[in-house]
């Protein structure tokens, strides 16, 4: 079941590092929308491994193939399922890894949750899983722009302890892919850059935040209680590989002010009709979008192979060490970026379907964005 | 539907701030569990308003009542329904905020999602709808006991700039309810207790930081791709209110290190099989459990009350002032203690049951925890 | 999980026949609709029991209290909860079959199921659970009238042998409640009456079936392939205690026919742009509404308590005698009618806002009804 | 959302009858299953069409292909992605129907629901889509035989009027397979076959009866009120194509019973502890297995292609006629038997799951089967 998101707008992923191909089933996309299958594949693409220096080698083109749900070009309605082949699937390089356990991979807790695994390449805890969400939500992001003048824009904001200076209220994904680390602060991304190539020459690797932005979203989606915007972007992020914290608007930074500094006062707006003077909230008040920015951020650990010699146990409990092999990158952020991107797109076509469901047209409050 | 959190072990949450009652339908208790009801009701008592001069002033017993789903005292496996009434409702004071948006309150998104509200004391946006999950979650937490010997507490770990030091290994209910700020730490507990009570007479709030261990949980629970364990606590945290941050393990801290620094080392281990040296991944590896002690943090934003006039807008857009009043906790901290444990004991039941549906008897991994 | 109905409009329930009480918690109402709760409180007094001397003497109001979800007399869009007391419980009858088994009751099963049973009354699996079912329909059949002019009709069709003859095209709940039996057919009605009297005289019981007709349900109602509005219907009406067959349209006797004569040609119609000239297909064509009226039929067995000693098994395995006690309907199909019409609006209301939330506008299909 | 089935064990299918593949994902299946991919194509070969003179001419392999969800041999316990090439797609003889609605098929009501429609062979509402289910559903029956020794037996039971004597006690795979139109009666076999190809002789179709019988379940699956065991097996065969009716046990016949005369009697029993003396319940009672022989039946109305002038309407309304072509069964009833095996099989695996997630161990009733 795990490998299942969304409610209305939902998809079903499949596939292991080193099988015979990723996939999945995406339900729910409303039809009659004309698919842009290159732009499917240009998300792909930026996901994709092999692209700069900065990136595992592995040789993969990640073509996508859509089987069904089209006609025409234009969608259905009903379930649209694609395919990804491996190619360059060797696990020959995983074979010491078999009965071995690596440090801060997921080989011990597949064999503890399973009692099987797929050695190769971290079988389904492979980030490669990541493929069938970015081909997902990049049909998601089509609907979206079907539904709303919305923009969606991840960048890398840290490299481990670099940091750099984004306006989120005007970043452009142009800006982004400008550079190989997709941090759209040049001399920034030069420093990230010349840290992950520093690493890289270590045999080791390092981590960092990505923010994500999501502008043009109206006031109104999210379903409290428990499927609070922020609670659905939050699953949906850390459900990527590496991801151990998020924040949404002011996060552990807000927890330092009082109310009264914290506070977003609202204020008569021009184009939206209500606004907020701040942001503090990160456009998401009460588990609902207030029409302002939504702002969040994710935190990536350090990719856990990093090419040294370590201690750890075998899989009959005894004492040994191992020294990775394979391919693999030095720092995981420049990729996270369309993942995250991906899957803010798909919790923000099922709240928006979600929304829709229940209330058809839009509510009748005169000051909606 | 944004009502409902669980897959397996399931609760269905209603009620508003001042309306009748509130309650829940709780889906999925294994059968034969006797069902200690002072055990609830305890929990609910460490949630109420009015423990401490710390908290809102308004008065409520909040006896839970258990109507149906038990027998003889032990629960039937089938549906356990339970309400609690509201006694102290007194909408008399919200009255000026109909038609005015209170800031960084969810009186403005819930008018944009639904058309309609319940504007006295933010309705089913009040932090009083956690009085159901907390229920829930205690019974959550008593189907955890017997599955295991799992302990979950939690505890404040900051308010504002203060922080604190506490030994997740050890720390325990006892210590962190024996503060009414429910911070082990007795130094650091009774400078929060000054600050709260400094900014409540300044009619300011404050936010801060609650941290929360599971230990004893076994190596196994998580459903990978999506529904990885962290990702389903992210969600359950975040579906808190007024919560804007999460972190598992080394957080946002983590992405500061290298990966040669950060890797959890696993060696044998005497009384669990196998163990990792240090805990940067806070019990959690690929999506599952690994066995140690699972860790995670919630950043909660200062509360959005505050007895200051503040500009905001009315239900037509023109732009006004508004002083707040009603009944309000200058900090959510001290009670969001009981909430962050629910939470994690309906995560964890929930992935319990759906770990021993897919996989029956434990796995064949001869290292388990 | 079982007691969960719907996916966007959706109801949990709880309840056994002698706890406490019953209720439930409906999820995704649409918000700003004025909830006539007398209309809610007719739906259940229709189901309740002492109606008439065709149904079980036990003596319940069956007031139903609304807890949540309503504010100034319309929906919030946020959760409904309800609760029904019961006040009538009496288990001392029912302490003969806590340890032996009742023939064709759920005795047996649930023990099997949970190790555990409530067995006053049948406890969770006595039709008195569908108090909440049909207070739920309710809810959903204003819905239903708030999204267009939809007619949802039940009635007894037959009883053991005896048949009726009544019009789906223009039958009326009036005509339907006008008699004791709840069969429009007066002449038919008049002999089902002299029958159930008659079984009961005889301390034995009988079943029949209950028909079913929606019209005014517009084309577009389904989702294929598994959740056909057909599949949806018949997983609703198998639900009800003591169903054991369900019809759609020709049902089994359109086995009998040849496609030619089978087939419901397609006719221009003034009314609804397009119509078919019969309508075996029972308004739904591919698993999707086709805008003539639903029909369907469900079969109901013989009620199981009979007031005959019979042979059985006690909970130890051996061989025993039984002879039932407690206050039973000789016959539960007059009973049986609001609760197939609730099911009906259930269903259609969760596949109307599914279909709004994936289309959002009707889609430009110029011969829609 | 549509696309969907089960809860722990799930299957989400994609797929049109033109288009590129068939395929789908399956979550939820124990690790550690040794999947005999061979008996996964058997059960599609039982499917596939040009198996005899009885059914479409179509010429598909139907050959499966597993993309992951496997390693040495056996389930990994994550998502199984598989499909299943169209190679025989020929739209062409479909052309006519792009603009004219063929009366009893779904191409009105999809246009209906999604503003869109694959007119080639029906697209999504083709039976072609059960591929997708009869493979899921080949993986779910391994599955069951990993848990128990369960035996699912499907059959024509009739032809239009022509019926047959089977004892579902004793019937098996083999004497079904025996004759192309799978009636294990032979000398009724013959009938209907001859009554097969008469009808196709004429360009008419016809319908019957499938049963289907599950041996050897266990007692204690399904999951009140709304999950019923029957109420989920309802909505599984009637979300198969052309399905219009469903029985379980006594089903419609059973109406004209008394109480007295249709109650199971239990009797102790050597070899499961407890039994009935006779199975009118087919197995289940209160909406749970009871160990006896689960038994049901679905009626599959005629084919609505027949090729003969209709009367239909194009897609501007406009009363026109229309001439079927294409290739297609004269009676969908021997390909029916192992699609309702496969739903039969999918819908207790999924409950098996569920019970043991909730339950765990079996629970402690002595007589358990």
């Amino acid at each position: 079941m795990g490998s299942t998101f969304g409610t209305l707008f939902r998809v079903s992923t499949f596939g292991e590092s080193h099988g015979g191909a990723l996939g999945g089933v995406v339900e729910g996309c409303p039809p009659g929308l004309t698919l842009d299958l290159d732009a499917v594949q240009a998300e792909l693409d930026r996901r994709r491994p092999g692209q700069s220096a900065l990136t595992t080698m592995r040789g993969e083109t990640d073509t996508v193939e859509v089987l069904s749900g089209l006609f025409e070009g234009r969608t259905l309605g009903t379930s649209i399922g694609f395919v990804v082949r491996n190619h360059d699937a060797d696990p020959r390089a995983y074979a010491p890894f078999a009965d071995r356990y690596r440090p801060s991979h997921a080989d011990f807790t597949y064999d503890a949750r399973y009692g099987e695994r797929a050695w190769a390449g971290g079988g389904r805890a492979s980030a490669r899983e990541t493929v069938a969400r970015v081909a997902a939500g990049a049909i998601a992001r089509q609907v979206l722009a079907s539904l709303g003048p919305v923009e969606v824009v991840a960048w890398v904001d840290t490299v481990q302890d670099l940091t750099s200076t984004v306006d989120s209220a005007t970043v452009t994904a142009a800006a982004v892919d400008a550079t190989p680390v997709r941090c759209p602060d040049a001399s920034a991304a030069a420093a990230m850059e010349a840290r992950i190539k520093q690493v890289r020459s270590q045999g080791d690797s390092v981590g960092g935040i990505v923010r994500c932005v999501a502008r043009g979203v109206p006031a109104g989606l999210g379903d409290p209680v428990f499927d609070k915007l922020e609670a659905d972007l939050a699953k949906a992020m850390l459900s990527l590989p590496a991801a151990k914290g998020f924040e949404v608007g002011s996060g552990f930074a807000g927890t330092r002010m009082t109310g009264l500094q914290h506070n977003d006062v609202f204020v008569p707006d021009a184009t939206r009709g209500i606004a907020t003077a701040t942001n503090r909230s990160g456009g998401i008040q009460g588990g609902i979008s207030n029409g302002m920015p939504i702002e969040l951020a994710v935190a990536f650990k350090p990719v856990a192979t990093v090419f040294h010699a370590q201690d750890t146990v075998d899989t009959a409990g005894r004492a040994t060490t191992l020294t990775p092999r394979g391919r693999h990158d030095p720092c995981v952020l420049p990729r996270a970026v369309p993942m995250v991107e991906a899957m803010m797109c798909l919790v923000l076509v099922d709240h928006w379907l979600r929304w829709r469901g229940q209330v058809g047209a839009p509510p009748p409050v005169p000051l909606r964005g």
